[in-house]
């Protein structure tokens, strides 16, 4: 297809489009003619991917390119895939990593960890992210909530299982050679996917729990 | 406290201090001299909470001023709170919102909703999100994904029961009068590092998870 329906079908604008294809984000198209490129499904889908990695999950450009390198990279497999999509959705440290508190924070993650019998390799970075919401949520005095550690963590395993099957169950859906494509794929859209429909779920489940709690105050 | 020590006290350099006073975040000091002014410790836990919102939560300096507003008005109870917290911290719309696609994605979300009998408001924002997230994920093709909708729910369900028990204990724990201001201040800081804490021990869940499952693939 030419760029015009390319961009009528993704959606995505033809200043946009041409903005990936300088980046690097998009594969050039077969070239058909001087100014002229012909595109494919690949394209469409991989369009849509970056829309995901970038509009939802808030990921910059260069990490987007990272991130579909991986895709392409056909010695990243299995479980090392989630180790890519994590990185690259993973948020930047906040605030000092370089104080007391934050290493109590840092073992109160460990001891978590452990008591969830969770194997997860020392320099995964969400280890480092939980110690600083930790250490922002004590510094806030918001004790409660991080009292509640075991019932987010009942919830995380909760949507991880459903998160994991969904990427076996749909990588052995493409036939032989797409397996590998499509499981990178999941692993990243569903990473990003998932999340957001997390936090809108949780922010409906709140409403109507305060609702029910605190809905006649007024 | 002079500046200098809310700066140590807070982490926050002087110079952002003198930024968060200019745009109206934080409230100015009572002044002792020309140039000098005494800050007390409402303004060390409010710098706090900025760093809670702007950090963690990545919202603007002027959502957060709004948000913070919010946290001072007297008017603002309950219930209440939870849209203001909610509408800081709510995504931006993502997408074309006026597709058949896209309708029939706010559909499936009045459906899950109805399934789990919550009471939500017509013009929640988080339900135009979650059909947002839907629309995106069908485009991909991940019906895997949104066919754990429900587990996705409940998991939702678990948290959000829990972060209303914070905001009611917390805000009793304070004395008379401090009660309405813990209260937002508890529903705003809990749902920006409520979500961050889910978003992380789902990332470690899933680590664990998949080397279970996918571990000996290589």
């Amino acid at each position: 297809m030419r760029m015009g329906e390319l961009s009528r079908r993704s959606g995505v604008s033809v200043p946009t489009i041409k903005y990936y294809l300088r980046e690097g984000l998009l594969p050039a198209g077969t070239a058909t003619g001087r100014n002229q490129a012909d595109y494919g499904d690949g394209h469409l889908r991989r369009l849509r991917v970056i829309r995901v990695l970038i509009d939802v999950g808030g990921v910059s450009v260069t990490a987007a390119r990272e991130v579909l390198a991986a895709i392409d990279d056909p010695d990243v497999v299995g479980h090392h895939l989630l180790g890519v999509a994590h990185h690259a959705v993973a948020p930047a440290a906040r605030g000092r990593r370089d104080t007391e508190q934050w290493r109590a924070a840092r073992a109160e993650v460990d001891a978590v960890v452990r008591r969830r019998g969770w194997a997860i390799s020392p320099d995964a970075a969400a280890l480092d992210h939980v110690a600083d919401v930790i250490c922002a949520a004590r510094a806030l005095g918001l004790d409660e909530l991080l009292a509640g550690m075991d019932t987010y963590a009942d919830a995380a395993e909760l949507v991880a299982r459903h998160d994991i099957d969904t990427v076996v169950t749909r990588a052995q859906r493409g036939g032989p050679g797409d397996e590998q494509a499509l499981m990178v794929e999941t692993v990243i859209t569903g990473t990003v996917l998932g999340e957001s429909l997390l936090t809108g779920l949780r922010l409906l489940a709140q409403e109507a729990t305060s609702a029910r709690t605190l809905g006649d105050e007024r």
